[in-house]
């Protein structure tokens, strides 16, 4: 995925680090719910698919660590992991745009379980607004219109929203969302967004995932012929 | 996004440009759209927020392209990204799993602007099978059977498949896909899914992409702070 700031180093930890971060999370929850209550840096690499050395270099940027040769207890690296990438707290989100995506982003529990609450929807279309969408907490959620959005924002502190809208209105909505102060901004609208400087995209295109298989597809297909 | 295959240069082309050339590929197909037949490479770096060194590099992989001082010809640069990536022809793909998400994707128009064709819909649950869904060109697609999956693949000669199924029940597709012969498959289940060697998984985790929208808020905040 595309990043608005992936030159930079925030933090003092390289973007392709703090990209890996979220995985090796992921893969310590597999692990502490399997009841392992050690792992070592080999087995936490195999399991996001990058060498122990790989690793190990991303973990050096977390400060100490574990030690040579031996293991890294499960649950100080997942607090210390959590804590640099600011998961130990909840998250409060807002989506933008309540068709099939938005819906299936509002329904996803993938966000509830690591650190994200949704807290609000928002649409344009007045057959929408008003009904109420059932949250992976049990809640239900009522649709609000696009034009609270602004204030909702800022009344209610959002610093992270979510855009699922048509690319025809993606920019307006991201426009309305900076300038009421959210600064991390996750998008799935084919287009590219001008954001100022300080504001953080996360572009989830979808179809350039695609096409980055059928490149493999296709080098397969030509290693084959070329026998 | 992770990819299984991060540290092989598939034909000779860095793993990170080919995830860069769908970025540059969908930027240039904005500046077709406007009417312009050139483009420098200042004006495709700038869109795609990468170096215009970065970009030269990233080009240099496609042969001889351009020359110093003067613009690509957009149509010409279209012309050999497109053939890099192999979507200068029409892929067909399956999808996995027909909750909400399922049901977005299948109706996402990224895909079939961008060279991609949704050949059909499988799912396991009895009330759902047999539904017409609504694709993108007009036509309806029945829900199939997970049953008919793999002679489906194998008939239509799939290579490409998506799955957006619950994590309980990824692995158990990804592999009867793998041995029915697909061998790029695109995942949104919260699971690292295990595959054998030569087969590409791209996972889409989007509370990991959350993820790192929360490092950089929070780094942003602690700046404020210790000013």
């Amino acid at each position: 995925m595309s990043d608005s700031r992936n030159s930079t180093r925030a933090g003092g930890v390289p973007p392709a680090t703090v990209g890996r971060l979220p995985l090796y999370l992921r893969a310590l929850g597999d692990f502490k719910a399997q009841g392992k209550q050690e792992v070592t840096s080999e087995e936490l690499a195999d399991a996001v698919k990058v060498t122990s050395a790989q690793l190990r270099k991303d973990l050096s940027y977390l400060g100490g660590l574990g030690t040579r040769g031996s293991g890294y207890k499960t649950e100080d690296l997942v607090a210390t992991i959590s804590s640099t990438l600011g998961v130990n707290r909840e998250w409060p989100i807002v989506i933008v745009g309540c068709g099939n995506l938005g819906l299936a982003l509002a329904s996803y529990e993938g966000f509830s379980k690591r650190g994200f609450r949704l807290a609000a929807l928002f649409d344009t279309a007045p057959d929408i607004v008003g009904i109420k969408v059932p949250a992976p907490d049990g809640e239900q959620i009522t649709i609000k219109d696009i034009s609270d959005l602004s204030s909702y924002v800022r009344m209610n502190n959002i610093q992270i929203a979510v855009i699922t809208t048509p690319a025809s209105s993606a920019q307006q909505v991201c426009d309305q969302l900076v300038n009421a102060g959210v600064y991390s901004i996750m998008t799935f609208a084919p287009c590219t967004l001008k954001v100022p400087s300080g504001v953080d995209v996360r572009q989830m295109d979808l179809a350039s995932e695609l096409q980055i298989l059928t490149f493999h597809e296709q080098t397969k297909a030509n290693e084959v012929i070329s026998i």
